[in-house]
């Protein structure tokens, strides 16, 4: 794709996240694009990110999962607005709460299609529903509770 | 400690678990003890583990919990059944459900002590609440709920 992804678009300050941050040099860097009314990602697990030999470890799920719907909805906050993510202020939004019911185990071998789907938009939060599929099954499902950041959020030196 | 943690006595080919596997060398290789009815883990975060710089990855936190929950839940079994975790046959468990509620931003640079308690153990299912506290204060409250693999699980080579 040439269009940039919604994490091209976070202050640099602000892209420092293990999951999304495109200045993590050791993070995993996800990328997140609108299609339609869903949001998709995809992402290839490395030989490492195993749970038992073959299978996808579960806290990555979690964690493509998570960093996937911050960045939805971040991404529908600006479309709500109908502003370009470009345009200031920025939006980016914190997890409240994150849920992962895990169907299957999640071959390793294969690249995983992440989708989701905002499920309610109201002031500063968003819930973001999403799905985990592997060679087109289904294999976790996700919900995401994201407040948006406070613009007084302090930022500190790791 | 001297005393051996719960992922010490998982079988070789069972302990290549990104967050708990002592032979997954990338992994986070966590520890988990027994103290008293509870179950504890202490783990220092890298520096390259950041949400907004300062804090930890959401990701990360949810990593942890999922871990030590499923060891805590291998090691409640066999107590449970009145056996020392070096004995046969071996208990592992796959997460079923992991919530995750963050209550507060999490200090980068101090010790996490992850604690989890048995909320529910029945049959092959075992349901684990935990905290995860850094400098004495809880960030981030979780529930899993564990399924004791089946003896005939499939693993696959990576």
């Amino acid at each position: 794709m040439t269009e940039k992804a919604f994490q091209d678009y976070y202050p640099d300050d602000l892209s420092y996240c293990y999951g999304c941050g495109r200045l993590n040099e050791q993070g995993l860097q996800i990328k997140s694009y609108w299609d339609g009314d869903e949001t998709v990602c995809l992402f290839q697990p490395r030989p490492y990110h195993t749970a038992v030999p073959g299978y996808v470890y579960g806290g990555l799920i979690a964690s493509l999962i998570d960093c996937h719907s911050t960045g939805t909805a971040a991404a529908a906050a600006f479309r709500q607005e109908g502003r370009d993510m470009s345009s200031l202020p920025a939006r980016r939004f914190l997890t409240a709460a994150l849920h992962v019911d895990y169907l299957r185990p999640t071959p390793i071998d294969s690249t995983l299609e992440i989708r989701a789907r905002i499920k309610e938009i109201k002031g500063r939060k968003v819930v973001v529903e999403s799905t985990l599929s592997a060679r087109g099954v289904v294999c976790a499902r996700g919900e995401v509770v994201a407040i948006q950041m406070p613009d007084d959020f302090q930022l500190k030196s790791g």
